[in-house]
C-alpha cells in the first residue's frame, strides 16, 4: 500500500472519533505494506490523557507482533505527532512516520520540535509530511467549527 | 507526604520491575498529598514500548479520578522522564514533576529537552530534580551491572 492508501485508512479511523466527541485524528501502523493496527483518538471516550490515536495504534501493533520493537514499521497519522507520540515512536523504534496536517501548536516532528532527527537520542525516524494534508486539516477544522 | 516520602514509594515500585527483567524505574501520582497511583516499568513484561512507569501511573490516576485532566497532581519518578512521558504529563496537565536521577541520554525535563518549560505549549510544569538521586541512580547502575 502506498502512503496515500494508508492515509486514506487513517482518515477513515479519524472520522470515527467524532462519534464520542473526540478530536478526529486517526493512525495506522503498517509493516511491509500490511496494516498491523489502526486506531483513532479516544481521549474523551476513555478518559485517558494518553489515548491519542498514534499511541493506541503502536500499543496494538506491539501486541499483534508480540514485541515492543516495531522495527521497520511505518506510523501513518492524520496529524503531526505531539511530543508524547513522537517519543513513543522513538521508543518503539518505528522506521518512518507519515503525517497529514502539521500541528503548529504541539507538533514534535517538524513544527515545535523535530524528535525524529536528534542524533543525541538512540533512534532516528524518517518523516514524510503533508500526505493528503488538506483532507486531514479539513476534518479538524470542521470538528472545531461545530463546537464553537 | 513530602517529596522525599513519595520518592521512597517510587523507589519501592522501581525495585519490583527487576522481577521481570525490566529497567528499575518507579513512579507515583499524588494529589493533595494522597497517593492516587503507583507503577513500575513494564516494557519487557507487557511487550509494550509505551509501558514506562510514569505513563502507566498517569493512566491509572486518570481512571481513579475519572478524568483525563490530572490538575494539581504531582508525578514523582525515580528517573527523569523521557520525551514520551514528559509529553504525557503535559497532556494530563500535571502541575509538578519530581524526579530522582537525571537521564543525560533521554531526559526531557532538563537534560536534552525541557518540555515542562516551553511557553509555546499549552501547559507548563514545575520540575523538582534530584530527590533521593543517589538511591535512584544506584538502583539503575546495579541493574545494568548484573546484565553485563
Amino acid at each position: 500500500m502506498t502512503d496515500d492508501d494508508l492515509m486514506a485508512l487513517a482518515l477513515e479511523e479519524a472520522r470515527l472519533a467524532t462519534a464520542h466527541q473526540d478530536v478526529p485524528v486517526g493512525a495506522v501502523v503498517a509493516v511491509g505494506g500490511a496494516v498491523i493496527a489502526r486506531r483513532h483518538n479516544e481521549r474523551e471516550h476513555l478518559g485517558d490523557p494518553t489515548a491519542h490515536a498514534e499511541l493506541l495504534a503502536m500499543r496494538d501493533a506491539a501486541v499483534a507482533l508480540g514485541t515492543s520493537r516495531l522495527d521497520g514499521a511505518v506510523l501513518v497519522t492524520t496529524l503531526e505527532p505531539c511530543p508524547m507520540c513522537s517519543g513513543a515512536a522513538l521508543l518503539a523504534r518505528v522506521a518512518r512516520v507519515v503525517f497529514g496536517a502539521d500541528d503548529p501548536k504541539a507538533g514534535a516532528m517538524g513544527s515545535l520540535y523535530n524528535l525524529g532527527s536528534d542524533p543525541r537520542l538512540n533512534h532516528e525516524i524518517t518523516v514524510t509530511a503533508w500526505v493528503r494534508a488538506p483532507e486531514c486539516a479539513a476534518l479538524l477544522s470542521e470538528f472545531f467549527a461545530t463546537r464553537r
